[in-house]
């Protein structure tokens, strides 16, 4: 019903559609640099994005980045979905030597530096204190003395054994639901995944033990993993962030925060569900 | 690796686990009534229970009710997959007649008439002043004023169309993330997915507007709904919830605020993260 009705709107509305205050301008969107972008290819050519976070997580990065330039993870598998919970991928066997200069056990990343946000949320969450987003469109939160990145929807984590220092980066895991921020400063982050998450969410859950994939056949095969700063030139996706150091990002944040009528106004913003745009060079 | 540890770890501890404070008692779950379960059987035997509210949208409780007992949802489908917001379903053709004795368009149910909490949370969230959980297991919030059920995962929505009077409970959706927070105190809350999510959840996405599958192939095909008090006895399932007006379940909640070491307790937990259990009789 709400189907059929927005299709009529979009009949009617044939004039452009006016330029809002809360619209990025051509120079909100910013650059992200090659070397931060590492691309996924599953089987059946989806594709997935992930932005790397260096700035924040740099000894896990630099990890990440050694596997993906040895081509570490072709042929590796996604192994682990478990419902509510997370999306998981690597070396299922758990057995494949890590590539050459790697750190195996580098020391956690759970927290960051510096609550350095260009944008601050008016409200709370259920965490932390204080939320707000980097200039760059990274959500960071703080308790007033530590400060670290929250484990939303899509964010990527390094998996662990029990102990904190046991993560190299070789097996990484995305959220797919909330429920995922419990997390928080206990796993390094990485990055975020900014295309395809479609693929890492719409995976059948297991019912097995951890949502580990009882058999080989359920697992999604990784054809290839590569850094786009690894690829030809002409091969490159280049990919823009939309930066939030702006009036129309803040008035943006304004609107989600208190949207027109009919819709009622919660006069909040969850830190897991701002506005953060990425687009691909060459797509709207 | 995560796996291995624990694999491990559950070879060792051979003794039965102590009962612990945060542990439920039998007389802590009590029997959900069968007029407040309803089955959905999708194809492939893979069944789907809600539980329903009536207590908070009695209008909307009553129409979905009718619309179970008339099995006016067998032979429609799933036929809207949308990422990081919603799996919906109903009569895709949006066409056919609703079953008599439905109230095509009831007043909205946004808001429940009192915050009545066994157990208050400690911390806020983004969309609220205080939240908290009903002695029988349903989250809610308030903001001093009003008081609803939030949008969580799982959740079970009346989809309508852009005026708020306009949804009968024959189309119904679930958030898949938890991104649609945005929605609480815009749409009816009519109950929650207490068994089978994986299932809604771990659907293929659209690309198409809204999600909507934009062919019959990609939906997928409702057998029947149910109430548990239209079967017969001896088929019914049997559901209890675990009750939150008690020490133990506050023990759990202290608990998910304060895990133990080596984990770094957040001092928090979100109103879409509580520890709310369910349990079908006959299995653990």
């Amino acid at each position: 019903m709400l189907i059929s009705l927005l299709a009529l709107l979009a009949g009617v509305q044939a004039a452009p559609a006016p330029v809002l205050p809360s619209d990025a301008i051509a120079a909100d969107w910013r650059p992200i640099p090659d070397d931060e972008v590492m691309i996924i290819t599953l089987t059946g050519n989806r594709s997935v994005v992930i932005r790397l976070a260096p700035r924040f997580a740099p000894e896990h990065v630099a990890n990440v980045r050694t596997l993906a330039l040895a081509h570490w993870w072709d042929e590796t598998s996604v192994y682990r979905v478990q419902e509510n919970w997370v999306t998981q991928w690597g070396d299922a066997t758990e057995k494949k030597p890590l590539a050459p200069g790697i750190v195996p056990s580098p020391a956690p990343e759970f927290d960051i530096a510096a609550f350095d946000a260009a944008q601050r949320l008016t409200r709370r969450d259920a965490y932390s204190t204080v939320s707000g987003v980097t200039a760059d469109g990274w959500p960071i939160v703080t308790d007033g003395k530590a400060a670290w990145m929250p484990h939303c929807y899509a964010t990527v984590g390094v998996a662990r054994d029990a102990l904190p220092d046991t993560g190299s980066g070789a097996e990484l895991f995305t959220p797919i639901s909330g429920a995922a921020r419990r997390l928080d400063r206990n796993y390094t982050i990485v990055g975020r995944i900014i295309e395809g998450m479609k693929y890492m969410s719409g995976m059948p859950r297991s019912d097995a033990a951890l949502g580990v994939y009882a058999t080989e056949a359920e697992r999604t095969g990784i054809v290839s993993v590569r850094l786009a700063s690894d690829m030809p030139a002409a091969e490159r996706p280049r990919f823009y962030y939309r930066s939030t150091d702006n009036p129309r990002f803040a008035a943006l944040i304004r609107l989600r925060e208190n949207p027109a009528a009919p819709t009622i106004g919660l006069g909040g913003v969850d830190i897991c569900d701002l506005p953060l745009a990425t687009r691909r060079a060459g797509v709207k």
